[in-house]
């Protein structure tokens, strides 16, 4: 009789940040009923990941469900998996937070279910082929990676029932080849297909082992799961003909499966992920022409094994497609190695609490961006800057001497912030953290009221995305349907979470920031100028400024000048641009003063504006909103979009949050404001995001040859 | 005027141990006369890399060289490049020797043309995204490397002239793109090509960057290319073409584009290395696939902007499809491991010695193969094993008391030597090491002599090859061209350097070492088992024994134990293989004592034989040959095939080494003798390779139930 061996893993996860509705929702319909069915069948054997966020969330909630689990983990019903605690992708993070948030996740686990995990989920199985030295020295011994890498590395189909050892200068780990036809099937296909697939690879010798690994989610979250795993009693059927046919089917751990069966051999996995993430990885452009060429492949009956040779690219490139992600990322790091530098030789027990606030700064899911939201989330990317800001408010208390605190301080300093060749100045402050961009504008890009641990600029800028064209055609074809149409073809469906979404297709040509200095063409309309398709006449919203800082009393200046030029008529007229920031120690207040010189010989009529942008999360939400001391807003959403004539005053208020933001300026101006929303797709289909509110004042300027202009700005911080 | 800036680069380099007359030619024949021109032309800038190894050639052998190239260093026609001095692949060795193999080289450099190298050359360009962590700490700037590369990270041709940044947690690298055009152009096509195609990218604000950078053997050593470089004038015209319009072409260094040009964005580079190099990593019959496909593509006219989502596997598998090649790597890994603990607190200035001849053992050539000899090449792997057992024998030195210095020394132990998840069992004398595989038939897979600094067990597997397809349709069509054909298509050649090399392919199933048992079928014949076609009636060759070791007196006894089977007609008789290895120390012998037990009850007639192998390198030279007490032997060219029969010695005499090995039993025996040749491919066509002897006495035993048979082997080592 032939037989097979089959182990099957679940990995359970929702992000830092996720709603708790969504949690509840995730756990009455997919974490919760699986284990009551898998309680009824003590024969069926699997793995079980948690992340850490997960974990906490359900001993919190649902207290009653870790002894259950827990039960079933000492009858040898369940093993354990581990992971990092706040499930980031391991190849980005320090290795010394891999060990860290590895072990947390792994005592954890030891403490909540007496298992010694030894196996180790991949977040997003992001493979790199030096992650077995640090996952040796935090004590792993296998993970489970999709049988796609394995293809890349040259194995075949049949090759890939069992599993093989892979190494990295001698530290050795033990991969098993996720079944992508089993991801596929289960749940989506009958139960009974699987238990067929497992028939056809089943052999004489029994010697053969068959994994299925994959997201708890699929049980129950996914779209229609839940009807059919528990309505329909998929999940039930699975086992009980699992269970009937255990002559031949032997129900393992992949634990068990390493004392019981040799590795096959040895294979090096390159950069990757599961073939999605590979394809989202690449520039827009880029992902039209694998698009293009995916459909030409099968348009030309391509044989389907040669689909291991067609391939795109890999996480990293992320963080060069989005420079808001690799500005997380970068975040991340510098708060990490701010605190690796601090723990050497200090043994404040807080420093804990800053570590575990740099490690929830590096779960995964705000980094990056597929068919999921991610990134294009502020609720997900909120936490990210929240964790590092109070991690920084932590350090900030253990390295400031008596008379800092008493006297509050401020400091500047230069430095590659992000990677990417020019010098960035961050001036930090007992109560502000401040990043400039001399080389782009000398904009301000990051802006960190530490009272309420909130990054300000924290908001994504409008892109052009890989499936935008979908999008278009979806409309164009004007008969799509309202709603998914197949459970398995997740990555395909086109759904719109509202209509003409088209019509919010608009491409930003800078990145959205603060302090950026415009000068428009006298025609230019809010509608146009929001839209980014409208006349830019100065070349200074993205070019080098000189910087300099000076200490003026307690405060910090930091100066910044473009000699740069604006377009009048056929006239590239010579501009002096320059702006003093004044950040002072122990005050919520950002001065800036702005100075504007004709260094031409001729009158130059200007219009100029500064443009800023806030991000508070939500453009709808009741509780947040405009204000002004001087005109009557019609609309004070913070999605809303407007014009203000004549004004010195604008505010925002997040009561939410607690804070209240006051913008205002010595010369009358005018005033136009708009949302910054992103469409991105979704599980639920392709949504409309809000990202942050664009602020302008803007006033019309007649100067004279050789002849200065001032304005000052504030930005005042405080309760609302 | 449509302008753009140029930059060439020229990667000069011979391995390790590759044959003198191999560097002469090389150096008259590319690097002289490239020079020559060169100097001609003071306009034209380029980059410079010379591996140590190369440079240090050079010196003793043409010091005139030295002062002609720093001459052009110093008046800013010359940049120089550094490497890694031995020119390893980076990725395969430890970062600590990462930053010393960088040191030694640009030391080297400074030190000879006092030029300060900030550019790497990257051995084989294979890339992996942690590399710029390491280079960063060497002070390395810049790299260049092949635009493929860039494109796998989804960047597209136009976006491909100038440089990028990249980098590993903040450590930044600036990456120059190689143009493949050009790669292909330059010196094959005519320099006006290469004119016109700069002519085709220029741009107005000439602000673009062509980068050229390649092998400077592609200028004169390359079949045909010094007809073409030199004698027909390519050289001295391309440079001239470039002069001549140097009002549009801005020849520029790699230094002075980082210097005069912005970085044209970020980009993280996968796992990769030049497309052909992806191909041969993988396994042979996947291989044949990818081809398959290849000509599918070209079949179906693929568009050819897609070509970049078409690819293979990537170095590191190299370590995976030849188990030889692990080897090396590991007992390099094993070299450096034990330096770099030895170091720590050690001042003793012959390690330094010590850890010249590790760094030596990590020149890649011998590492991999693909269509240049690499390590199918004895003379290429012979100074890896030379070199680190050179190292050994230093810190032998060092490690060793006075007491075990007089009187000898021996030491065993287990580990997991090659991370195959099975234990090795190593032991170390004052004269030899001894590689056991336990779980592999009990094998010796490495002997190490020290006195000659030479590992007997050097030798290849025969396996089958991804081009030996191409070479059994060349054979088959008959009309196979004598000679190269083109030039430019050095990868598509079926060139044989003799007639009818399929007659010698023939493909081992177990690996090629010493100490492996054989049960032979009554019939097999010797033509039969040097072609491993025949029958194998016992299961010790490759399966697992158990292991002990034991002191006695001085010695070191390894036992090695297995209770297996042996076919005889239809019954799988019962027999217990014992083999007793004893080493002693100061003493250049080894002792083998073979047991041989029927454990069945009924009577068993068994054909047993020791097969042995013996790398000395060289199959036909007249200075190395087999010689016998006992027999007059035929041809004694280690390459010979041949029988003795009832002998109890047969010796081998390498005059080269002064090496002589003698193998001597107390029980007469039959003789059998072949050699193990490899075809593989050269860049002079395919070739028949000498690997090593294979020696094995034989003996039909007919043993009693529950009775034993021993015999005692003797391998002993001297001077010839």
């Amino acid at each position: 009789m032939k037989r097979i061996n089959f182990a099957i893993g679940v990995h359970n996860h929702q992000p830092v940040g996720n709603f708790d509705h969504v949690f509840e929702e995730a756990y009455q319909k997919a974490y919760l009923p699986f284990l009551k069915v898998h309680e009824k069948y003590p024969q069926i054997k699997l793995a079980q990941h948690y992340t850490g966020i997960l974990f906490e969330w359900i001993e919190k909630q649902h207290p009653e469900f870790i002894p259950r689990l827990r039960k079933m983990v000492v009858r040898g019903q369940v093993e354990m998996m581990t992971g990092g605690f706040y499930e980031p992708i391991l190849i980005t993070i320090p290795d010394e937070d891999k060990l860290g948030q590895i072990q947390a996740l792994s005592k954890y686990v030891k403490q909540k279910t007496s298992y010694h995990a030894t196996g180790i989920w991949l977040a997003e199985r992001v493979w790199e082929p030096d992650l077995p030295g640090p996952l040796n020295r935090a004590g792993i011994q296998y993970s489970v990676i999709d049988d796609a890498h394995f293809k890349y590395a040259g194995l075949r189909e049949p090759q890939l029932l069992g599993y093989y050892i892979t190494e990295h200068q001698g530290a050795l780990l033990k991969i098993f080849p996720i079944s992508e036809k089993l991801r596929y099937s289960m749940p989506f296909r009958p139960p009974e297909d699987t238990i067929e697939y497992l028939r056809s690879i089943a052999s004489e010798d029994g010697a053969r082992l068959a994994v299925f690994a994959d997201d708890g989610e699929k049980f129950g979250v996914w779209p229609h799961t839940y009807e059919q795993c528990y309505e329909n009693g998929w999940l039930e059927n699975f086992f009980r003909l699992l269970v009937e046919n255990a002559d031949w089917i032997n129900i393992i751990t992949f634990s068990e499966a390493l004392q019981q069966l040799p590795p096959i051999g040895r294979v090096y996995l390159p950069t990757a992920s599961y073939r999605e993430m590979m394809e989202w990885a690449m520039p827009a452009q880029t992902i039209h022409k694998y698009e293009d060429f995916d459909k030409w492949l099968k348009d030309n009956h391509m044989p389907a094994e040669n689909r291991v040779f067609v391939r795109g690219g890999f996480w990293r490139n992320f963080l060069a497609k989005y420079p808001e992600s690799n500005h997380l990322h970068k975040r991340m790091l510098r708060g990490s190695a701010r605190l690796q530098k601090l723990m050497k030789g200090n043994s404040d027990r807080s420093l804990q609490k800053a570590r575990n606030h740099v490690y929830a700064a590096q779960c995964n899911c705000p980094y990056w961006h597929g068919v999921f939201g991610g990134l294009y989330l502020p609720n997900l990317r909120f936490p990210i800057y929240n964790n590092l800001i109070q991690a920084d408010v932590v350090m900030d208390k253990i390295e400031r001497t008596a008379n800092e605190k008493k006297n509050g301080w401020v400091h500047a300093g230069s430095m590659d912030f992000d990677s990417d060749a020019y010098e960035e100045l961050i001036v930090e402050s007992d109560r502000m953290n401040l990043f400039f961009a001399p080389q782009s504008g000398g904009a301000l890009f990051e802006l960190d009221y530490k009272p309420r641990a909130i990054n300000l600029l924290d908001t994504m800028t409008r892109r052009e995305e890989g499936y935008h064209r979908k999008l278009r055609q979806a409309i164009a074809d004007k008969d799509h349907p309202a709603a998914a149409v197949e459970v398995a073809s997740i990555h395909d469906i086109v759904v719109m979470k509202e209509d003409n979404l088209d019509q919010y297709l608009h491409f930003d040509w800078y990145r959205r920031s603060s302090l950026i200095d415009h000068f428009l063409h006298p025609y230019v309309t809010l509608d146009a100028f929001q839209k980014a398709e409208y006349g830019e006449q100065g070349d200074f919203v993205n070019q080098p400024y000189q910087v300099g800082t000076a200490k003026k009393g307690r405060a910090m200046v930091v100066s910044l000048k473009r000699d740069g030029h604006v377009w009048i008529g056929d006239r590239f007229v010579p501009i002096r641009m320059r702006k003093d920031v004044t950040i002072h120690p122990k005050k919520d207040v950002i001065e800036v003063q702005y100075t504007i010189v004709n260094l031409d010989n001729r009158e130059a009529e200007l219009w100029f504006g500064s443009e800023s942008a806030f991000a508070l999360m939500a453009g709808d939400a009741p509780d947040r909103y405009y204000f002004s001391k001087q005109a009557k807003i019609k609309d004070t959403r913070l999605a809303s979009l407007g014009t203000l004539e004549n004004i010195q005053h604008i505010g925002l208020c997040d009561e939410w949050l607690g804070l209240k933001i006051d913008l205002e300026w010595d010369k009358p101006a005018g005033l136009w404001r708009f949302p910054i929303e992103t469409v991105s797709m979704s599980e639920a289909g392709f949504e409309r995001v809000y990202q942050c509110s664009i602020l302008m004042p803007h006033w019309r300027i007649t100067l004279k040859a050789n002849k200065e202009w001032k304005t000052n700005l504030r930005f005042l911080f405080g309760k609302c």
